[in-house]
């Protein structure tokens, strides 16, 4: 293979390529930069200063060592499926791709652990370890395509979280680079409890704000020995609500239990994977028990039993495996299905109390017709973890706003009644005035604090995680002063 | 009640009493300082310059503040049962005693938290929800006597941890005085996954280095439905341990995976809880699962088969809940009943790879033969967390600084195969040095760095956590040079 040549007179470009080898693992050019402007979380796009692609723990050092000592502005990047925009290079980055650092380092069933690289996808893990009975679970639902070094910066969740916990529960050990290129291992042998701080838990969730992880020791669980999934279909959210509240009230924990309102039934109906739900049913809980064979019959029994007590209209299920399968890929689908009832969509990401849904999703459905914007609900809803989608027309002058508004009135929400403002998709940008709503000036300042331990110059991913002032915050503060006004 | 007059011319002790009220909540004369000179590591001992008694939230911060604006080392303490000497004060400092902070201030069985002050005793949770169905999961040996606070300073584990997970996994909310008085509320309402940087993590298991923590909000967990428990007796240790890595390795979390030696065995049956184990085993194994009555004999049986293949000589069935206690209260006092074969014991706490069990517990033999000193092991097997128990005469010249020695020894064993040196006790004072073990330099000071953030004065709990010149290392260094002279 011809060794690319680099085309322009900047040194620092000049420099980074040599550092990850030629111009073959750099991207500088306009055209090539467009598709790292944004992540998931496509309201706001910037262009990066470069996006290099370093193959190896030394050279990210290298680089991060590079960008610390030249003040040049650097982020990490997986997958780029992040929801809260956390990889956008608000301060015309070099974008650290951790795409080609992306293998299966290690698997040791006899102590239950895996070592990867960054960039290895999630389900991939799962898919190589399969056959000999073991799974990784925290399951993003874009496990298919996001990477395990994403999954710890955002600590990742997903729907078999409710009985396995997120992705700090999972993470037995971190080499990471610091800021200042140095490259420390936490917990380097996957044996936790280890003394001193728990870094461990501090780096993830840091959004990449205090360092780069290089490598990451997971947890690997035995694949249950059985598991059934079961649709229940309510006539009002409130009874499905409830539902969910006394299934876990009873002492029952779901492997999975989440749940769907009519408008987003709608959605996943009309796109890629209808499981032919009624279109005119409130609400469908698909839950999902696993464990020992002998006890599942007992679990499905007591479910059901709730279930019956808040007026489920209809059980089904699952009779096979393909089909427990459909159900899932119709749910896991289900922010993308919104495309097929809306040409816009802008996902939020609170948490509340168990016992707040039925006060809550009220309230959601009252911010729709404040901002006469449609807004869906797919959930976690057995860990309280609301994902309200408001739906909108970017077209329309003023929609997108309207959108970012009535998506922060749901966190509010949330935070009203003692819940949060995130669960699973991080802070990024998209929710740094929100922090606000759970933190006052002096936690937020103990958090800052840390950041500056680690990351002094603040060249790493400024600009992400805490309130700063900026468009995001003009907007809401724009649209709050109207709406008061009105 | 007569107000008590405080007799002593120093005017901090003076302005600390008037602080928490008047002189019945503060102690500063000679002799009632005495019990407060160590916790459970009774190795060092040093004076406090007084304990006071604060009876809420803001006189623990008018405390701190008057210690930090004075310049007055200080820290906090619990029941004093922590067996790393976390609570000794190191440089006479001002004790914060929060037995007097004991109550449990909410239960809310709904969304399956309570709320406790830091001073509630650990086992009371339990007592106290248990008749709803309902328990608190950790369970350190201590808990009849421990307090919540102290569980969260140190991270404390307990026999159940193996199935349910230690202290960290159970702390949904904390108040914290910070070590210059404000007050900061981390996860307020008990909901997890909270934005920005884990600091419930980092203060939890932060050793009293960090904060002080005032109110603690905590999971609560459904009794499981059924158990049962058993013993497995084995005529060689390592038979038992492999039996162990293959329980796990089979994909079975029992409850509680318990080991105890032949020397260990002598010792619990001497003392006040005998059992009739055999006095002429090598191991024995105390294994309980818990869960879904249905799934219950299958668990047992599948474990048992694992016994089998490993040659076990006798298994016993608990045949009623009195049995099981009996076991229980076996097991959980046997550090204590070391005093009914020596006079003194030092009990260490490393962690291991299960993997490595047979190997680690053949090199503890080795260092028992090298020091002259009788090692016992009672451990939790499951995760690996060893408790090699070195006994020894403290009334013998020389005796105690080799029994130190010893247990330094086995931990560097831990860290030799990948382990680390504390997996529930802590650092305090007794393991700075190990710390070297298993940190280099960078990721020392990348946690001291840490430390100053939180305490830049370093008044709070000082000397503790990390390496730091003193008479431990100054013991252990010319105990190493001596051995390897010799």
């Amino acid at each position: 293979m011809a060794v690319k040549k680099i085309k322009t007179k900047d040194k620092h470009i000049k420099n980074l390529a040599t550092i990850v080898g030629d111009a073959s693992s750099i991207l500088y050019q306009k055209v090539d930069l467009l598709a790292y402007e944004c992540d998931g979380f496509t309201v706001y796009k910037h262009s990066p200063k470069a996006v290099v692609f370093p193959k190896n723990t030394n050279e990210v050092s290298a680089l991060v060592k590079y960008c610390s000592d030249n003040q040049l502005p650097f982020l990490a990047r997986g997958a780029g499926t992040g929801l809260s925009g956390g990889a956008i290079p608000l301060n015309n980055e070099v974008i650290i791709s951790l795409v080609k650092m992306k293998k299966l380092l290690n698997v040791d069933l006899e102590n239950r652990l895996a070592v990867v690289q960054p960039g290895y996808v999630n389900l991939k893990l799962t898919n190589s370890i399969s056959d000999k009975g073991y799974y990784y679970a925290p399951d993003p639902s874009s496990q298919s395509c996001c990477t395990i070094g994403g999954n710890v910066a955002e600590n990742a969740g997903g729907a078999h979280c409710l009985k396995y916990g997120v992705t700090t529960n999972h993470i037995l050990g971190l080499e990471v680079v610091l800021p200042n290129g140095d490259i420390i291992e936490l917990s380097e042998n996957g044996i936790l409890d280890v003394p001193g701080y728990d870094l461990l838990g501090l780096l993830t969730g840091s959004e990449g704000t205090l360092g780069i992880v290089t490598k990451i020791t997971v947890r690997i669980l035995k694949s249950p020995e059985s598991k059934q999934t079961v649709l229940a279909y309510f006539d009002r959210v409130d009874d499905g609500s409830q539902a969910v509240s006394d299934i876990i009230s009873a002492g029952i924990v779901p492997a999975a239990l989440e749940m769907m309102d009519k408008t987003a039934i709608e959605a996943v109906e009309s796109a890629a994977f209808p499981v032919g739900h009624p279109r005119d049913i409130a609400a469908v809980l698909l839950i999902e028990v696993d464990g020992i064979a002998a006890g599942i019959d007992e679990q499905i029994n007591q479910i059901l039993e709730v279930c019956k007590k808040r007026n489920v209209r209809e059980v089904r299920e699952a009779k096979d495996e393909q089909e427990r399968a459909s159900w899932w890929a119709n749910r896991k689908t289900g922010f993308g299905a919104m495309g097929a009832i809306s040409p816009d969509y802008l996902v939020q990401d609170g948490v509340i109390p168990r016992s707040k849904l039925p006060e809550v999703l009220k309230r959601i459905e009252q911010i729709s017709q404040e901002s006469g914007l449609r807004i869906a609900n797919i959930f976690h809803a057995g860990d309280g973890n609301l994902h309200p989608l408001v739906l909108f027309d970017a077209r329309i002058p003023g929609e997108t706003d309207k959108a970012i508004l009535a998506g922060s009135a749901c966190l509010q929400a949330c935070a009203d009644v003692g819940g949060t403002i995130t669960g699973e998709h991080g802070v990024g940008i998209e929710k740094r005035e929100e922090m606000r709503f759970v933190f006052n000036d002096e936690e937020i300042i103990a958090q800052t604090n840390i950041r500056e331990v680690f990351n002094p110059k603040n060249l790493l991913n400024a600009g992400k995680l805490f309130p700063t002032p900026g468009r995001c915050g003009e907007i809401k503060q724009v649209m709050k002063e109207a709406t008061t006004v009105s």
